[in-house]
């Protein structure tokens, strides 16, 4: 095992293996702007709500130092463990011993909120002492756990001390006599845990946690907890793990879960686990994912929704949804090592999660539609980002993907390095090393220098988009092989030897397929990874979002922006387009429409980067005139 | 006043007057199947659920003459309330000693069960007494009492006995004595009382009924009550009654709270609220209603949803909101005249309404969908229809409705008799009386044929609904007036006179609006007053009704039939349709599509005979080729 810091590291049957933090420096680009919008003003904050929240004063009073009520719902220990995380990923990046000092003080905290027999949660401690383990369809406790020990990895990773560990031990050992030697069959309501127990078992090694990963995969879907009320789908209990076909019910948790029967294939080699997550992986990106790749149709159950329902104005597409759609991407990669987990992975990234923070790094989505219209009423604030929630599971989620986000770059094989997603910076892998220059996603070349690179054969692997119609490598017409990838394998390297990718950033107007209802006759713009939505604020004079048109036939024109006011860089793309008339008269049903039309210039602006100017109306999918 | 039977007896500003129910005789068409199925098949259902729901025992245990827990939701006495109504109506239909044996027991339960004080609710009576008014937000106390009202008014109205009236009224006086001379400000947080408390003021003469109806009018939208945690908008609380420009929230509360706040209108002839109600009125018509009618686009909070967002397949339409828009059409009817609310009050009535029960009586929708897909897993009984619900508002109410259907064909005045929805039957008023042969709404000529009229001049007016675009009386073409009414004024009728009415069956393709997104480049098929829907069970061979789509200029061809099976007597509408071939591969978005398609005959059955045979898919809006 090599414990190199970074998200997911396996130990057995990756056919790619990652790469740490260290190993990818991201120095330009969307990237690393998010990254240090996080570092600079997102994570303070969120550091500051754990105190605000009630996230540590609840573990103070589990601990016996504070009094009062527990505050928040009964998974605010989670935010913590979340930012915990966050700020251990960011500590392998750029070492602060701020960061150690209050993953110190937490640790702190938690040993001593911690029970003597390893139980740990603060909410049932003060709460519901009578409860606990008792009521599990609904209780995230081991939902709440798993968040601790994947922070707990986090910082040994990472090096920011190992002062969470041994809390963490003590409380997956707790979950280990209770659950898996202690005759307790329960399982979580909310799956996370298998993925957090099958990375404690990376870092230590112990059988145990596996062990317990493996049963509470095997469990779910027979009944074993109570319907939570929101019937069995909710928690995926439905139907055991491997008869499954189809990605149901809460979306986070089975994203969630997901990761954790790949990462259990990953150790164990369980063929039956990848194959039928493949199966559901399928059947989502062809029948329940957003252009957007987000995941979620319905805001009733955070649920994924029926195949082909995918709404662009009640998108749900949680932020929490995008993080760990990620996660489960990067884990189908790595065990399989084909391309269209790095896809999927590069839409979710550029669309449905960068959506979800805005350009400042201040405010997040929880939900992240892909339609707003012009006079809300029900929900004035759709769409709009906030400072926290309530239920703040996103923001910290965010935090510790955007703190990880080097790590999902690239991987390394006895053959060599593959880059999978592309952003200027240095990424050393596989025995050698790289310079990445490339303004991408702006622009398409991508120019990779070797600055380092082992004497024999070495084999250099580029990812090639699925939506890269045509792509040259060293002028060349380049075609991915069977697995999207171009590969330059030959002896000699030498430092300074460059290729050139040439990723084919035309403009495209998606269509969606026949089945999908709820965008039919309209097209979406796409540009390279980036979709792109019409938003109030990029139109002229009185063009109102919700009454444009394009032509079937539309070509969009690029227009670069250094600096545009909120938003900062970006390219826009102008398309010729029409203002729909059409009279408000009585049912909007009619045998004989009397639309007229006026030509003008629709602008339409990165998805990601929406609502950084005035919560006007924005659309994602555009009707077709 | 004249105490008719029949539904909302205004007793001052009415342009127009009801006729009573038996003054209303239906003896053929799908109206008269309708109250036959009710009568000897969905009210025996009913009233045997009242003992089994809990609805009776819970008020014998208010009573002290029963033990056990309270059965059911809080509001669970307003199913036997509306039950109670359905049976007073059919009895003003045509007596049974059963029916006036039903409500005299039920009645004496409830003089048992009622506190001295006048104080009527099982639920708080039996499980939380310390609550009594003190959560109105949730608690339904006034809805529930509102329906009481209801039913005594009928009763009374029906001459079904005068058992139910003095428990109406001891409870009415006690709302009185807390909430208009008591000093509680408080409104319930489901709007219905307003309408009950002026139809007993119209039965009773008590203006304090009348006075309280317009203090909970006026108080709505103030935050005199707690938000029930749905947010005030789910209760109409967001803005004062007169300020609220377009509905909001659970549909079937705002719906009610119309049909109060005309009912308001009608008695004390306060003009701003005839005008705030009209306003949302057309706001609702030109942006929130289904063609089918129904209303509410929301599974989350029964609700509205915003303005053009009307999704087919997470359409909520509850068959509880169809009934409170019937009410609300009808009192606007009333009001004004204008034949546009019985264009719409048709337009529910046998789509969104008619829908929600099966042809055999025996089952009912709560929520009345506008498209089912083919493979559900997430909610696989959508759509369905149901014996009963633990929430059960809609049965009983479906079958006050439709025993009171009657009531709603036609109105009086001082000119003549009114005609708004056409049947074969007999109907008197306004001095006359016609009988009406037609085989509507499958053919479109009706003939009435006057048996009796006034000596001197009479009008009869004939509405000519908006769909009907060539429209022939006596072989004339006929223009309506800017009522929506062609009026034949004259002296001198005779029995025997005949006037024929051709109205324009000719199928017609709806198109939606450029706002309505969820159905863009879709049509619905309309013939006469029927909206259809494209069933799987009426699909040959291999054709899915998901892959369907129709030429923009298809030309459906009606087909009779005489007893389709599990549907009865019907036509259906055969159109030439294609199959749609597209690949699934990958994300359901591309910007080269490659789909083929296949010739076919599709079908398409009335909207409201759906769901009585397999359960497959089902689509009222069809994709255009």
């Amino acid at each position: 095992m090599d414990q190199i810091p970074g998200p997911a590291v396996p130990s057995a049957r990756a056919v790619l293996r990652p790469i740490g933090l260290r190993d990818a420096r991201v120095t330009g680009g969307p990237l690393a702007r998010w990254q240090r919008v996080n570092r600079e003003t997102s994570i303070p904050l969120g550091l500051e709500r754990m105190e605000r929240s009630g996230a540590l004063p609840n573990l103070r009073r589990a601990a016996g130092e504070r009094d009062g009520q527990f505050q928040g719902y009964r998974f605010q220990d989670s935010d913590l463990y979340k930012q915990l995380e966050a700020v251990a990923w960011e500590h392998a990046r750029a070492p602060d011993p701020r960061y150690t000092a209050f993953i110190e003080r937490a640790a702190a905290v938690l040993a001593a909120a911690q029970r003597p027999d390893g139980y740990l949660n603060s909410h049932y401690q003060v709460v519901k002492p009578e409860k606990i383990y008792a009521e599990l369809e609904y209780s995230h406790e081991m939902y709440c756990a798993g968040h601790l020990l994947q922070a707990a990895v986090a910082a040994s990773r990472a090096g920011a001390g190992d002062t969470l560990l041994p809390v963490a031990r003590r409380l997956a050992d707790h979950l280990v006599q209770v659950f898996l030697t202690g005759g307790n069959d329960g399982i979580d309501g909310h799956a996370e845990v298998e993925t957090a127990l099958v990375e404690l078992h990376r870092l230590t090694g112990d059988p145990a946690y596996l062990d317990l990963a493996a049963k509470l995969v095997d469990n779910r879907g027979k009944g074993l907890i109570r319907d939570s009320g929101m019937g069995p789908l909710y928690a995926q209990d439905h139907l055991p793990v491997r008869e499954a076909d189809t990605p149901v019910g809460h979306a986070v948790r089975q994203l969630y879960l997901e990761a954790g029967v790949v990462d259990l294939y990953l150790e164990t080699g369980d063929e039956s686990l990848l194959e039928c997550s493949v199966r559901r992986w399928e059947d989502m990106v062809a029948t329940k994912t957003y252009v957007t790749g987000g995941n979620g149709s319905r805001h009733d159950g955070e649920a994924f929704g029926e195949r082909y329902e995918l709404p662009p104005d009640r998108a749900y597409s949680e932020s929490c949804a995008a993080v760990a759609s990620i996660h489960w991407n990067w884990r189908l990669l790595l065990a399989t090592g084909h391309g269209r987990y790095a896809d999927l992975l590069e839409r979710v990234l550029f669309n449905a999660f960068a959506a979800s923070t805005s350009a400042d790094g201040r405010r997040f989505c929880y939900v992240n539609p892909l339609q707003r219209r012009n006079d809300l009423v029900e929900d004035a604030y759709l769409g709009r980002r906030r400072e926290w929630f309530a239920c703040a599971c996103c923001p910290p989620n965010i935090m510790r993907l955007v703190a990880s986000l080097g790590g999902y770059l690239a991987t390394r094989s006895e053959a060599g390095l593959q880059l999978h997603q592309y952003a200027e910076g240095v990424v050393s892998g596989g025995g050698g090393r790289v310079r990445v220059d490339t303004d991408y996603p702006w622009d398409g070349l991508v120019r990779v220098t070797v600055e380092e690179a082992p004497a024999g054969e070495w084999e250099l692997a580029l990812r090639i988009p699925s939506w890269s119609e045509t792509t040259y490598v060293d002028n060349h017409l380049a075609q991915p092989d069977e697995d999207g990838y171009f590969r330059i394998r030959r002896s000699g390297w030498r430092a300074g030897d460059t290729v050139e990718l040439n990723l084919d950033l035309t403009p495209r107007l998606l269509r969606p397929h026949h089945r999908v209802d709820a965008v039919r006759g309209s097209a979406a713009l796409q540009r390279g990874p980036l979709v792109y939505c019409f938003e109030q604020a990029d139109q002229s004079g009185r063009v109102e979002v919700d009454d444009l048109a394009i032509a079937r036939d539309a070509v969009p024109r690029p227009v670069p922006r250094d600096d545009l006011p909120g938003v900062g860089r970006t390219v826009l793309l102008d398309v010729d387009a029409v203002v729909v008339h059409e009279p408000r008269d009585g049912l909007p049903y009619t045998s004989k429409p009397l639309a007229t039309s006026t030509r003008v210039t629709a602008t339409a602006v990165p998805y990601f980067q929406w609502d950084n100017r005035d919560g006007g109306a924005m659309r994602v999918w555009i009707p077709l005139a």
